[in-house]
């Protein structure tokens, strides 16, 4: 039986833009195993399964419930041990949340406010008036049009802030080497999300992140390049 | 017989400052392998043995000379593959470089701005006259002075930049998890190096970050701490 996994949606339900859903989305692929989603947005907090904190990825596989992407990859690894491992090696899951925490500190810290207007744009009505709301709370009270507004002006420091992202995939084709793993899809969800959801040019067509982004969108017969979202 | 390293060292012998000869100092310890360090000047190019690109760590093993920290990582890892490994597992090679990339782009290159003019310091009159002549160039011309004059109003920007290593070590004892590999010794030749030469109070004593280092230099007897540094 496949696995039910709760992943946000925009107002077209395949547009699928949550950078820890993605996570949860490429671990899935990672181990093989079957997934049916079910769109979910902000404002459905109640239709979500127990444990429910509010908030996706939740997954349910059998009579298990699981929510957080982090607890989700565990989970996965653990429950699916005989399948291809998230975290190949004992250094690798200590390694992992370095990646993971400068992802969310610099990564996702830098993305934000370059496309949240563009999240806005892309979900419903109910769900702009909560998202509105809660994250203009916290930009301190800055409208979304003002978090962005002089956004051109940003994209230079917020790609030279990518250069250990950068300089690392440009001499390997992962971050975790020949082969991608749960390190990669920490990244990745990052990308995949501002792709889904906006046509701002984050990378330069000949950025080797650029490149590692098209190898991460082609894995899994395209598994994130089919799904709805702008560019490469 | 002993493993020779050419390690960088201040106008005191003992005072060993280089980031780079670091990480192999700790790769050796990690290894249990015995090494005897020659100190070495800036100003003594012609003193390194062959291969000599000017700079160390060398490292001389029996017959076979080995430059570049990342090489003789390598290196040592290979020709001594049954002694503990310095990249535990398939996925550590690859994610060790990020950090590498992560130390070397925001963290070196943050610590050298507050920290040069401690160099200078330390070293003797003819290593002074090329090292000033040489970073003032990096520098586009300014004097070492002048680029460590407002270190204490960077400071809360660059601990700020650590949030990636803070968040990780506050988790988990060491950034390769459980127990310390070359990752670690890679972020952690750069706090040596400025412990080395200088008493400017890089990190609070409650940062997690702090303890991180504590543990570091606890490692194989205490073998960072015993080295000429200032702080605890």
């Amino acid at each position: 039986m496949a696995i039910t996994m709760y992943d946000l949606a925009g107002s077209e339900a395949n547009r699928r833009f949550s950078p820890f859903c993605w996570r949860a989305r490429m671990a899935l692929a990672h181990k093989g195993l079957e997934v049916e989603t079910v769109p979910w947005r902000f404002t459905e907090k109640d239709k979500l399964p127990s444990p429910n904190d509010g908030r996706v990825p939740v997954i349910v596989d059998g009579g298990t419930g699981v929510h957080d992407s982090s607890a989700i990859a565990d989970y996965l690894d653990e429950r699916y041990a005989d399948r291809p491992t998230l975290f190949p090696g004992a250094a690798a899951r200590g390694l992992t949340k370095f990646v993971q925490n400068w992802t969310e500190t610099v990564l996702q810290a830098g993305l934000v406010r370059l496309v949240v207007l563009d999240i806005w744009k892309h979900i419903g009505p109910a769900d702009q008036m909560y998202f509105r709301h809660s994250r203009e709370a916290r930009f301190g009270g800055a409208t979304l049009e003002d978090v962005v507004k002089d956004r051109a002006a940003r994209l230079p420091a917020f790609r030279a802030g990518l250069d250990p992202l950068r300089r690392t995939v440009e001499r390997q084709p992962f971050l975790c080497g020949a082969a991608p793993a749960y390190a990669d899809y920490i990244v990745f969800g990052a990308f995949q999300w501002a792709r889904a959801i906006s046509d701002f040019e984050l990378l330069a067509a000949d950025d080797p992140v650029f490149a590692w982004r098209g190898r991460m969108l082609d894995l899994y017969g395209g598994l994130a390049r089919k799904s709805p979202g702008y560019g490469g």
